[in-house]
């Protein structure tokens, strides 16, 4: 949808928006997690980074999946909120001089992301059992709950050790 | 702190950088929730971007207090993060041709921050405590759980009725 247009007309339009921005954070989020785990030291958050890696790969084909079940085109708009998200990581991240501290601030980072995430697949879930397709919330919620356990996980790992380290 | 500079060496370092960036992000949201405000509609949603203003006032004088507290000199830094949420606000908001669809957006948009700051706010707690800082981190605690507040009240007016409407 372009700029100045109004196309967002109805509550099925912004539904639909909404569908094309998280798309874009998705796939973007398949681009930036190797080079967070690349940037971390602990073994744990590493793979941790991997494992939501594979899950976000998954979340990007439930995308495809719940345009194809709401009769949408599969497309992807720009979203700065993920770009600057990403930006401010990369920033953060390149100013840290200590791997155990870095470690803390790509948890930091991490969570921003996942939040992000929480907050909007919360509203698309609300949306489209507002719109009558429970069948489309239904998918939707399944990366919800994956998206909240991620952030779980990354507290408890942040909260557990690597703060600790970081801090000693 | 510059870009490149590797000035973040210890987690004392990282805290007061977090501290730097919600700093930033809470001067740029008493700009942009008036605007908010402006935008709606519903007159409880209205009202409820004032209200917060009021808050967010309120937690950028408690963050001036934690920057005293620690002994840290009073700073902001930019947050490609935060301005991302807001740009990306104002463009969904620019073309969204109801006003009723637009209260919608416009509570998304919101969520976005209240998420944002929510993880913000809940890393500087736990990082907080973790340096002995358990002044500051009671501070911080309070601006998180008025986050919190102003998230579940979006999320009632929305699904009690902003929603529906928009929906019609």
């Amino acid at each position: 949808m372009g700029l100045f247009t109004k196309d967002i007309k109805t509550m099925n339009d912004l539904f639909v928006h909404q569908l094309q921005d998280i798309y874009y954070a998705e796939r973007q989020l398949v681009k930036a997690l190797p080079k967070m785990a690349d940037k971390a030291t602990d073994a744990q958050l590493k793979q941790g980074f991997m494992t939501h890696l594979d899950e976000t790969k998954v979340h990007v084909q439930r995308l495809e999946q719940v345009f194809e079940m709401h009769g949408a085109a599969v497309k992807a708009v720009d979203c700065p909120a993920i770009d600057g998200i990403i930006e401010e990581a990369d920033e953060v991240a390149g100013e840290v001089d200590d791997k155990l501290v870095l470690d803390a601030a790509l948890i930091n980072a991490a969570q921003a992301v996942e939040h992000y995430e929480i907050t909007r697949y919360g509203t698309l879930v609300s949306w489209a059992k507002l719109l009558g397709r429970a069948d489309c919330a239904s998918v939707l919620a399944k990366t919800l709950a994956e998206e909240k356990n991620a952030d779980s996980k990354l507290t408890k790992l942040a909260e557990s050790r690597v703060n600790l380290q970081a801090a000693e």
